[in-house]
């Protein structure tokens, strides 16, 4: 053990830890759940820390051998080399204070041990003093949650929509002449091609990736620079400008200085409109799980028009059991998305003043949900929509067999008439044809000329 | 027109309505959206306004003649005879305070027009001296949000729920020896009586009348005489006691004293928590609903075990189309009670030191709830399951298909030469029995006596 | 009572009332609730009757004089002429079969009226034949919903968000030069403008305008010419795309024909993103109007920094109380919205097949959501932001007082000497100057020079 | 590397796992996301599986020397040995078989293990034969659902909501004689004690403590016995009540045999009002955490009543700053444990037929939701209430400055006079006395005998 100071005073760290006192205390004082802060925050704020040392030497704040340091510890965390050093929780303060402080700490100690110095000396390398040069946490927190949130959207979640989306038109080009019956209401319905009912999926996804697309522009705008309440004391005029361009250069991703700090520390309506967009994703994600895995229900007593992968036994009791559980995966993480969501909302809604103290809850959740849909997509992809067959005879089953084919009567003998029909052939158990013609509304060939199932589609 | 006055001053008020000054503020100051407070709220805080009076006189507060004009009053409020005069809108002060004083008004006013006097002059009854004498918006309005509630809950939902049960228990005689296939994950699984599947349903609907139950005695609990901050100041100190004995009389349901006031103004847990039993009889009620259609679909091109009362054309464009249009409506209410239900939460948590202001949206959201599964459960009773049928024929179909009989074997050749058998039967469709004697795991007469559906439920 | 006729058969129908069988059926099978299909919703069918029958006319289909009989018709429809002949409910069929009949049957049996016939023959004009030529409830509903959403938000919410925001500019011109302390985490902080405090919801405001606008292209596409399906069975080719561009020219705004019409039936991906937009906006109204409401808290026990109007008497017992009741009331409806938000996320993800069966809960949600918040919005600014005033005294008594002005020393003594003046400060109850020289940290000069509040925003 | 097999073929797995084939697919199918099956639900898994293998040794199923291997190794389970072979994602199969195979293989290859068998051999300790013995995953996991939550809700959260509520009422004694100014909407009101005010938390928390309570007998009620649809195929008619039994006696918790077990497998409503308990309480807590802190407001430019402890370094840029962080981190748990609610009531809804298929989510967030409030609650306590002190000076001073202490004049000369004497003190800022002296309504004397904030609580 040795001793770290703060201004609170004195407190035993571990000596193998790079951190120091504020994270020690975070550690006692918040014992909460299991959640750590997340991988993908912790390498946003060395991307930030790094970002801000360049800076503050560049405007000849901080000096140059300092800054040096500091880049080099900041790229240890940034590589995730340091990640033990990170053990807070997110049910911490809800500005993420201690997070940044955590950040502070290790930049600094690591950054000490680097000269041979002395752990929790605060020389050369002062936490507060020059790896928190120039910032907040109000205004470093809330930069990092945008750069962890783009970097996943385009490292992870569009690739891995896209993904799936693509898998999906694949497998239409196979499905291309094959006319099935529509289903509304769950009830037999008018006949379409399989085609175009995974059509509808596709374009549900290319909208969604579009949506996610348009939330970005927000996400790409940076608190820093800040600081405390948006008016950015302490900091050079060029500061904020500086280090958005720094970051964006080191990843090579758009960001810009958000033009409202006021906004930007005090409400996380970006982090709420994306993870809207999450949550409508997720609904279309629902749906298509949904909807395969009725399609392939059975297989001997349900839908059976899709055949899904055997992937693994499905029944610990149910020999030769085979379930959808690519579906159930998806399906779940779609709620546990809408989850999320709501959280999100509540959070956001609750900023006081100068600052929203949600903070950590709200990026916690929209990485979960990002991480989540992504993974689900690529898992889905792989492990089912690749592997998705037909069961072309089910399928011809049923299309001969509906009533509702009945519809192309429409326009030679009118609804009443239709309706006439679709009943007695119910009713008597009877095909359409031989209910038309025994109500004498049409002849036989007819009937055949106008009831045309692939010609209804 | 005449004039009405406010402690803010005079004002214009149509002649032909007994509201008075604050109402009309209210009009022109909360003109936001259509939903105007309740009927059963109306009518709950004439019950209140009827019960204060009664015992203001018996405590000697109130001259009996005052006494008896608001009682009289009050039970036109409490008939609905005076509903035109309740025009606010739910989207006013947190703490339904406008609508308070609109019943003070119209008791006032209405009492006045009784014995002949001057609409406006508070005189003989003043509308805060007399009709609101020992109360304050802060006590009236929780009292009645807990009446309104009490009432629709014991009147509407529990009749209506256990409608539905009894009539979903007739229809399991109907169904007693109906063997039928089992589904989990949506595939096909070992078998049960239909019986024992609609058990289930009554089961959840059991559980969830107790629950409702259980949810009553923290409304019973009222917070007149808490007035305006839960001290009771300006009351005697029986009044609290004493209106609820006069409520609970009134109603003939066991209405009690909130023991802590403070916490009955500032915080609305007893609302929040109902309403969380309602999300959970919505759930319920979604899976029933939802269990019904799906076993309904069809006809032809569905799993069609169960055959639903035809009560309305489909479609307007699909002739002699049916849908199970009942079991939509179930599924919308249970959706939209649940939206409620996180309105109500977050509503629940806003309260601040003594006074929580998210009143009208609380039990505006809570009667929606109440009265839609009320209403829902009714309708789904007698347009639907009274008359639900089975399919026998599916049905038979169905379970002597089914791959998942093989489970019966496992405690006789294990199960992984159950899964063999079942894979072999699914791989060269053919029957289990003829696949466990290809593989010579038993004889034809040994599958026979072990495989029997009817056992195996 | 006349007899009208459906598939169905003959039902009887009060003679004065214009719909027919399938209404009437609605009203006796879903007696659930008390929300009737909302005015927007009627109007927007209206429009689309009118555009179905002038391109049906123009592509030959139907011939001019129906036509002419269906558009007059439709045009009382569109002016709400003929508002009490829509009697039903929300809960209903979820594709809003029931009320898209309901438009068919009344412009049927308006149209025969306008030329002498006997109403419910059917004759001349034929609510599915004619009323609905070319269309099913499946496509015609949700054309409508993205009709009377688009609407709406066009000419009530974008210009009531707008005004708002307005009207908060306005304001901070008034508020130029007020220098007041800075809260974060509700603690005083360093200081800031009050110009630069309400940049921050100017900024929020402006971001929603457009996100809100960003929203609307995927509501311009509609779904009309899919039928029953969405493959147009029963349409001419050219049918979806004269009817939009028709929409677009009788509501003066872009619609046009949705590019998949299978996913625009079988989900409302565009009414759940639009409400999760929807959602963000609320988010940041509760954020503006907490605020307000706690920087107007007090007069004398409170923040006290605001003054708001004095609208309306606050309380039925505390004599001259005035509240913040038009904050309460805008973070009612931001509540209220989240919880619509809730019901439509999962309502959207619900959908099976070729068809979402939640359309009257989206729509009704999406349009209450809307006008709440339109309606607020118009309501806060004209009875509060308007009329907001400052208590110049309260922000300057708390500004001179803050111990976190102490933050502008850190660039000169450093974070730990700065917050041991701080504490000192605090602990004797002092000033920071007079802790400052007491610990020898600066001269009274220094001190004054870099501690100017003024400077620090 | 050894080779495992199960029901679909061979497969890898390194050769110091003890898990077998099918938990290995699953590693390999399901990469969604980070989050594994909780250690709750390991330990409630293990103590299902000893309680099955003494029943069915006991029912002569099981010969007793494999009976006691499984035992055995259970018992490691139970005491959290093997966790490090439990690595399965909640993101897996909905109905949990995944990581019931896994407890299944784990179990199976330990045992074989310590009879120095070959591991993957399934013998003499068959996973599925034996361990698995008269089971199914779909009614193991609900099993451990229920035990998991129940071990959690008595040994966590039901003494950490107790001791949170006894050091609040600890906190109370000392504030009997407190008498301080209550606010209702923000505004000043009239007086209560702070004992008063605080008795409001604790009765909140004692209802909580009392529903948290009510929800359990519907936890104790256990699946196990249903095995694959409910009907109990392939188990001893004894086997659910012993098993029962069984579990009550080792975790000394009062379970039982679920009365109809086809609900107890296809719907989760006693987990989905078990959440809503949760979210109960967590909106208890935030009005709590939300009042603590406003009335912690300050030091010098806020509410500042109280004065919590200082426990960390509340800025990293602002010195001396010290933050609510336990009301923080609390009111970011009671957002949470809401989100989590919503996807427990969507998931709960959303099952089919004979199965509900979102069990893991289920146990994932409700669980969560126990440990957060039980963690939150614990903190709370010792880091903030416990150190908890008053600023008797600040609450003296607002005390008596209250406008609001007019109320007291109500019964002596009427509202509307009482609205005078406040709205002119507060016009021309002077005392309630003077302004009622100076309008004649009372003399000096009879004003300092009504209005006496002491008697008005």
């Amino acid at each position: 053990m040795r001793i770290e100071q703060d201004s609170m005073g004195k407190i035993e760290v571990s000596s193998d830890a790079y951190w120091g006192a504020q994270t020690q205390r975070s550690l006692h004082y918040f014992a909460i759940g299991n959640d750590i802060m997340p991988r993908e925050m912790i390498r946003a704020i060395g991307i930030l820390k790094k970002a801000t040392a360049i800076v503050n030497k560049d405007l000849g704040k901080l000096k140059p051998e300092k800054a040096e340091l500091i880049i080099q510890s900041a790229d240890e965390v940034i590589l995730g080399k340091l990640d033990q050093h990170f053990p807070l929780k997110i049910w911490q303060t809800g500005s993420g204070t201690q997070t940044n402080m955590n950040a502070n700490e290790v930049i600094a100690n690591r950054s000490i041990e680097l000269v041979g110095g002395i752990l929790g000396s605060k020389h050369p390398i002062h936490p507060n003093d020059h790896v928190n040069m120039s910032q907040s946490s109000n205004d470093t927190f809330p930069t990092a949650m945008h750069i962890a949130a783009v970097e996943e959207i385009h490292h992870k979640l569009l690739p891995m929509v896209t993904k799936l989306r693509n898998s999906l038109e694949t497998k239409t080009q196979e499905f291309q002449n094959i006319v099935k019956i529509g289903r509304t209401h769950l009830m037999d319905a008018v006949p379409l091609t399989l085609e175009q009912e995974f059509s509808g999926y596709i374009s549900q996804l290319d909208k969604n990736i579009e949506r996610i697309q348009l939330s970005l522009p927000d996400l790409y705008e940076l608190a820093i620079g800040g600081t405390a309440v948006g008016t950015g004391l302490n900091t050079h005029p060029k500061f904020a400008e500086k280090v958005a361009q720094e970051i964006a250069q080191i990843t090579d991703l758009p960001f810009i200085s958000a033009p409202n700090k006021f906004a930007a520390l005090a409400a996380h309506d970006a982090i709420v409109m994306c993870s809207g967009t999450l949550k409508t994703l997720a609904g279309s994600l629902m749906k298509i799980a949904n909807d395969i895995r009725w399609l392939g229900s059975g297989p001997r007593c349900g839908i059976g028009e899709l055949i899904l992968p055997a992937n693994e036994p499905g029944s610990s009791i149910m020999p030769g059991k085979v379930n959808p559980t690519q579906c159930e995966a998806m399906t779940m993480v779609c709620v546990q998305v809408m989850g999320y969501d709501t959280a999100i909302s509540i959070a956001g809604s609750q900023g006081n003043f100068e600052l929203n103290v949600f903070k950590p809850l709200l990026i916690f959740n929209l990485l979960n949900s990002i991480r989540l849909l992504a993974d689900a997509c690529s898992s889905f992809t792989d492990h089912l929509v690749v592997d998705l067959k037909i069961n072309q005879e089910q399928i011809e089953h049923y299309l001969n067999n509906s009533l509702m084919l009945v519809t192309a009567l429409n326009p030679h003998i009118g609804y009443d008439k239709a309706a006439k029909v679709a009943k007695k052939a119910y009713e008597e158990n009877t095909t359409l044809e031989a209910a038309c013609i025994a109500l004498g509304f049409l002849s036989a060939e007819e009937f055949k000329t106008i009831v045309n199932p692939a010609n209804m589609t």
